[in-house]
């Protein structure tokens, strides 16, 4: 089989380098172009790029020309992640330029006909790509993933919403230093410290509003949000990769502590049987001692693309509480985007 | 005036430290007595005792003989904080001995005629002490400071419940690793890490229960527990000092954000005319920017005596949520212990 | 092939882990037994480990009995990492037993008939062990490999002792907290801070004597040591795996500067062709920028076996310096004792 | 006595905050001006910066206008740290105008009339101003001093260089996260990592060469370097405030090491008599322990201005070694050009 050409756009970033790295001996992909800013642009990839990652940079993209990032990149899709500053104007050209895009970014999460896509738990909001390409007028099309936090958080509150019905959910994250990519935080910010309210309160936003879409139903060609109240404090800690989240939720339906548990345990995704080569089996493990999940042990779970959760317990205010980690980079951006592409690659909308 | 003489039980551990240093040039206490457990009792303080902190042993306690923790210890009154597995006993020993004990230990904090005392907050409860005096048929007795994690989340719950009555509230906590005394926590578990449910959970349960005693009243000769769901969970970050709280309030009575933070933010106290020597003024700072308090920055606030709110937000699940950070070892620990005993020295409970 | 069977001897420990990580899948190679202190012996290994490592217990190896650290264990050869106070008797016994012991202790490595074994460096030591048999009137033998410190050391100045001759050696080391085994060193200590003269000085020592054994000569059966002088300043630095040492050497015959880094780039060693599967290929790399090697970056090279130099630059005091990194627990300690077993079983000493 | 008015040039910075918070109820100096770039002139003091220091911000600093950097600042002297690449020119300039320039800044501190001073050490060459003030034609001068990293490391040379002359130091730093100013290193850099090589070796070669002229003599009006070899390896690491150095030195004359240790704690100074204000006393302390210094329990000695060293050992490779800490931003920056001004008003320069 030939391999579906990816160009990566924004690809000397925290999340462009993830995808590189995640990409090297991939079954289906292959990577075609490396796109980033202008000042980039011309240089050898291994020179325009400040790699982060323990494993080296991959020998065929090392020696890549760094393209600029826009419409007449070399590839058959794109997976895209630049600066909210140029997103949407960017990945709105490449979708126009007739290029399927699965971005990462956030200008598009929230358009009222791009999917806001976690295969394992709405892979029917596909449906809106037809409605988008009608829109855009082009073959092209953008599909999102959700914000790391967004991500870790869903995963188990998605068997819930299925089950139980939610009613309520409150988190509070202690998120990783990845998340604000490189440079990111200063050092003398985060040396014994925690930073509160991460991009001046944006990512709280973002986590209390991206969940309704994604439990919600693609319906009569819209998006109708599921109701769920949700409250988010974020914190960034001095930890390099892995979110952690402190989770209470309100059920709308009564439960026991080991039925939610098990619904969490139990999950389960119709895309299960699909065979996508990112896809985590399984996608959420349940620890039970009570100080896990813990960043450092569990973030390369599944290598990183499975959520983990600590055991349940009740809550004297809500009903229930409980922990979770999941790798920001990758289950919550780089792996997450090659996830979606891989399941537009089974369902036939790329390739 | 003379002195009143303190004698330090546990005094090499990380709050004996800290009370020794909070006790140089004190306006009406001096220590004159430091002791330890068997394996220090005859050494030198100096040699005894691993300091921790940045300013030099004080001259006068460096060169003491650390005594053996047991009746007949040389003092008017007890500074106490021995780890949980000989405190109870030891301190019921002191107290019946005839010593008054200030302790921070939490053996005796929940005992039915016991303060667990906030001078600020619930001055009123040393009420509380005639009637244990007769219990142990002694002119000794026990007084008990809250958790260090509960001191710091009562202060703003105070006026809260006060002003406008708790229904419940929700706090995520992110603490310092003084907390765990030392040696406490391994490099190797908190580099690149969060440690989630301190003492197995068990900090999580001192958090949701010792702020219904505080926030209660003294009536009748016991205790009336106030009547509000507390939810927990607790969390170990790479922080030297400075207990960090995300917290979620429901009110009884409906308010507006602006009366909620001017409640707190408006704290005074009935022991704000007593002028004692450590008590901070305010008792409360409300930062307006939303990515404070930070525990590095906002610790060390009135000499780690003032507790620091950020502001107060909506939240979309209880009513409003706020962060707080107080100094774990000085507001939470060897700070409340000294200013409880100031209370009691001028109430002519001591001395 | 039948695989060996290899008993771990302190198998709960940061070293033990290592080698049970390191031997999953091995080739030659399986864990047969784990033992350690009496009060692990008689768990499940899974339940007697703090397990420390990113990857999970090997299946086989979770399920074992621990066994008590004592001759009778039932395997063909002993890995062995037992604390400083235990190991002489200790690995004296099992030797006494008839088992080869391949130890990472420190008690019996300057025995005047016992290898200091770094099978890329001195394998010919292994002519020792003839004699060593004699004195222990056993088929038992002790072979040990350096401190996690030195081997990182003496890589580099292998080639440059072979060119050039080394009058002296000067390091200043950088350790990270796994060399000081679990729980190790106290996060309040390490937090912000460095903290000089590692085993208050016993490491400085090692380090400045190890290398006179390893790079001096096996001749009329005794160990004549090299003739250097070497000083070492050890650190331990907030950092979880691999040392950085910044190291200056005076050469007996003069050398530019390219061709004392072409020496070190070029090191190839005698075993090469041996094709032992834990040797790394190449031994050393040397990074050009000047701000390399870094131990988050480049601990893994060769999957923790490759030692990584920066370049070699003029020294005004003596006459090159250059900096080195390599992983404690794998080339230092765990994958340093099961080369060592690598060897021994290509030279038929053990199997 | 009317204060002198101090004008600080780069008063948003790292270091301006330091000078700003030493100058804080100084006996002989106010902050009558503070002056940044363009792009903060005209905003309040407290808007402009982000203030960093664990005391709040003066009050009568917090509310002054930021000027910009220019020459008319309406002041006595000026207290400057520019970044490299204005310093040259603004400083020549404000110099020129008439204003004494105590900076911090490197670009003239290897001008050959103007002194690199360290007061207690090198006092007499103030002689070089008069030299300076004829070629700049101007009553206005610059005085400097040094790197941080060179500040900790002369004071224990200064007294081996008197009493026993030095031929060689060897010097390997661990140097802190606020030498960076802010934002500085980024987090994901520093955490689990150390950093070799700061300003890519630009920071090694100041700490070679800086000394030399410190620890020279100016005669016939000029400075004659002192004859010493010096090597330096520097590294960043993950500690706030305090730059460690492990030396080695090789002396002229022959010693033994009490007599070396004696030589270093017996330091004193010609200034001693003068009462500067931030002159501390001693100005050198010596630890005992083997274990000491450490930047988080020594940086803060003498209010941030004494060095300490620990014990003085022998080298196998040179003659003695030991490690010095010094506060980088105080003695290293801040408090090292407020004392310089103030042994300038002691010599009638400014004022």
């Amino acid at each position: 089989m030939r391999k579906l050409r990816a160009g990566i756009v924004a690809a000397t970033g925290t999340v462009g380098q993830r995808m590189i790295q995640l990409l090297e001996n991939h079954p289906w992909f292959e990577v075609s172009t490396v796109a980033a800013s202008d000042n980039s642009a011309g240089k050898r990839y291994a020179d325009a790029t400040r790699w982060q990652l323990e494993t080296p940079i991959p020998q065929s993209v090392a020696k890549m020309t760094v393209q600029a990032s826009a419409p007449g990149l070399d590839c058959d899709f794109v997976l895209s992640s630049p600066p909210g500053e140029v997103a949407e104007q960017l990945e709105l050209q490449l979708a126009k330029s007739g290029l399927p895009v699965v971005s990462n970014a956030s200008s598009h999460r929230m358009k009222p006909d791009v999917p806001l896509l976690i295969p394992e738990i709405n892979a029917d909001h596909l449906s809106a790509i037809e409605v988008q390409k009608q829109r855009l007028g082009s073959k092209g099309f953008i599909v999102t993933n959700p914000n790391c936090t967004t991500i870790g958080l869903v995963f188990p509150l998605a068997p819930l919403q299925n089950r139980f019905g939610l009613e309520a959910v409150h988190t509070v994250t202690m998120q990783a230093l990845s998340g604000a990519g490189y440079p990111g935080e200063s050092a003398l910010d985060m040396l014994d410290n925690v930073v509160p309210a991460i991009a001046l309160g944006g990512e709280d936003n973002k986590v209390e509003t991206e969940p309704l879409k994604i439990l919600g139903r693609w319906a009569e060609n819209r998006f109708l949000d599921a109701s769920i109240r949700i409250s988010a404090m974020t914190h960034r800690v001095s930890v390099r990769d892995g979110h952690l989240e402190a989770v209470s939720v309100k059920l709308k339906q009564k439960a026991t502590r080991d039925e939610v548990e098990a619904a969490i345990r139990d999950f389960t995704s119709p895309i299960d049987e699909l065979g996508l080569p990112s896809a985590p089996r399984p996608a959420i493990v349940v620890e039970s001692h009570i100080q896990r999940p813990q960043p450092r042990i569990d973030r390369d779970r599944g290598k990183g693309m499975t959520v983990v959760t600590g055991p349940v317990m009740a809550c004297p205010v809500l009903d229930f509480k409980f922990r979770v980690v999941s790798h920001n980079t990758i289950r919550g951006a780089a792996g997450a985007a090659i996830l979606n592409a891989e399941l537009l690659f089974r369902r036939g909308l790329i390739g």
